[in-house]
């Protein structure tokens, strides 16, 4: 039963509420129009305190394919916040007038906070470098209806293994379905953390292994989880030049893939992908952003107990 | 007949038009969703050229849930006004777009001018220090849900008694009904101004007495209505510093009011009411907030002769 | 067929084309309401990377007077462009969001950039000191509706020729119909540019004249389509203060003209037409953002497909 639930944490959910929520989303994808007044007279409040356009787009657009409607600010700039005010007082006030809360919040548990003050669902859409569990659904379906299912897989995750969250969430998330195996793509510096490596993949017994190049890995993996690396995790510019054209995907890696494999990004891209992927038909990112718009209709539907 | 009006000041409407208000607003509060279609192909404006998150979303939200939709802007930056158009000719423009605009403003007065000019309703959602006739509407219907009058009650009234025009919309709104008293709780310096003294309750031979502390006030009311104090009305931080925290609701002064005295503020609170307070099933800020929804969903239809 | 398509210039469309999307215009104007579900479940979005208040609400109430739903950001700094994105990226994200586009953008080209990158119909609102089709669009359905005709007029433009794209859009628009004439009002250091007089004007054998004061036109033209002298033209803030005033309309003016001319301004007006020529029923320049609020809803639902 997710009515009513909050989103805080990809592990929030069982995987048989993942299931429901993902057979759902299937639903959705075969007739979409057949949910276009589902939401009829509901309101989502998007509550951005910082701002993140694509996020805050995939939500909005998710609402409003389902005839409902969204309130909300992009920065906190022009809010009330301006006023002194904590985000248990927002969280209450928006909850008078919405059905369902999207917070994103640059400090880590400020979503959290805000589901405990709440009495409609909250969905963390990025708390700082710590979670953002919709991106993982995302990933998720998107896995699950190009390759036919979650488990028997080969993954490679290439490049910022040890700032970027999404692919820390999707090693977690993949990591309870059985027979899934990781190939760690990264340059020494931004290796993988090692509480991954040991509290969740050394744990649970699962297969991995970490390499410098993408070469090493193409052949053998099913998934390509290729992310950016981002400038504002770096200290030093120098840094961040150095290593920031290192993993770059280009037609003649994409020549060593099986025919099968598939390419995720969670994008916005910069250039780690050249541009010359993109006509593979393997290169599925954008796809996967539309699967993101699905798979946050089956969750608002599911969060506010219409389905 | 409130078709085609505009509503500028609370006193804009007579004491049978507020009845026909908080009567529909009754009915929604019943059954909600039955209208969530009574808006349909609808569209109201939000003119806001100063910031104000919580009232933006309060008439964002009401159209919404009546199936309306919304267009505006939320600060002034990026409006045409930047190329020097005057509110005459704004308003006109987004009259050609819309059935009913709501205008913040920091100028006294503004909202009256595009009232001149406009041929949809006008909503006065604030200007300046002036008037906020759409908050004293949430007031009143909090009150009379609540209490289920508006007349016979003992209101006090805490904090800025100067600068906050809440407060003076009030007592001249609670003044037109009978036999209300008013206790004014405020220090020396945020005092009630000498004009609502002398114009209001005097010369309508309206009980009230000032006290400077909470515990002469707080045996006696039906009502209390907190208030900030606001930083942007002090000229100097020391004057603000001392004062601010003079006037505190924390349980061990609610311990001593009626058991169904209710505490209202319009929100947001900085610090004049202590989070313990938020527990007592009398605080009734929060819901207050929820009354502001729906008495502004009756308002629109109202004016916009749906209703 | 308009379906899927996109505009771009306004000589994107055949006049056969744009008299289908004026005949739906005008079943809309006369009767709204038949219209406001026709885009239940559609999406529209809004890529503005410069603000321009009144063509977003435009568009925006357009869309929702259709029953369709909006997403978008009205300037760029909040948007994932600061993280380095193309707008090749991002208009295929949005694509997977929304079903049609509409990108206002400071380069000129950039809207026929994400044309060739979008699944989805993009629409031209200003790129730069180019193109904005809608607007044409706008002067043409006004002048059709008010006038009946679109061919035997005498057209007065009056003010910025140098830099206005609206008046350039609009001659040649105009140009296109039959026995058309012109009467080009302007300071010397604002003509027409010679690239229009010789490759629109001349070559088509169309009659006009340049003239150096309104008297010299207004007995003679059907038309007076006055323009903004816009600031930000203007390289020395001399010139500026010099010429702004030369070409104010006023009722003394206006009583030189026919008794059946209108006048038309793309909005927002500076000084350039006295406050006293509103209450002329000539000055349709209001009248004129309906009109444009009406053809953008039969373009958007001609290139939607739905109509």
């Amino acid at each position: 039963m997710l009515k009513g639930r909050n989103l805080i944490e990809p592990m929030d959910l069982t995987l048989e509420e993942l299931d429901e929520i993902f057979d759902l989303a299937d639903e959705i994808i075969k007739d979409p129009r057949k949910f276009i007044h589902a939401c009829d007279g509901y309101l989502l409040t998007t509550l951005f305190y910082e701002p993140s356009t694509r996020t805050r787009f995939s939500f909005e657009a998710a609402m409003n394919r389902l005839g409902g409607s969204v309130i909300g600010f992009s920065e906190p700039n022009a809010s009330s916040v301006a006023k002194g005010e904590s985000i248990a007082d927002t969280i209450r006030t928006v909850a008078c007038y919405a059905d369902i809360a999207v917070m994103r919040h640059p400090k880590e548990g400020a979503p959290q906070v805000a589901a405990q003050y709440s009495d409609i669902p909250v969905v963390n859409a990025g708390d700082g470098g710590h979670q953002h569990p919709t991106q993982t659904l995302t990933d998720l379906l998107t896995i699950r209806t190009l390759k036919g299912r979650l488990n028997n897989l080969t993954i490679g995750c290439c490049g910022d293994l040890k700032f970027g969250r999404t692919v820390h969430s999707l090693i977690k998330a993949l990591s309870r379905y059985e027979n899934n195996k990781f190939v760690l793509i990264s340059p020494e510096e931004l290796e993988i953390p090692e509480y991954i490596k040991k509290e969740v993949l050394k744990k649970k017994n699962i297969e991995f292994k970490q390499v410098r190049t993408m070469e090493e890995a193409m052949k053998e993996i099913d998934i390509l989880y290729m992310t950016r690396v981002q400038r504002e995790r770096f200290f030093n510019e120098e840094d961040y030049i150095k290593l920031k054209d290192t993993y770059i995907l280009d037609n003649e890696k994409m020549n060593l893939a099986k025919e099968d494999m598939i390419v995720l990004h969670p994008l916005p891209r910069v250039n780690e992908i050249a541009y010359e992927v993109d006509s593979d038909n393997r290169a599925v990112y954008f796809k996967q952003a539309k699967y993101g718009m699905y798979v946050r209709m089956a969750l608002i539907l599911k969060l506010l107990g219409i389905y």
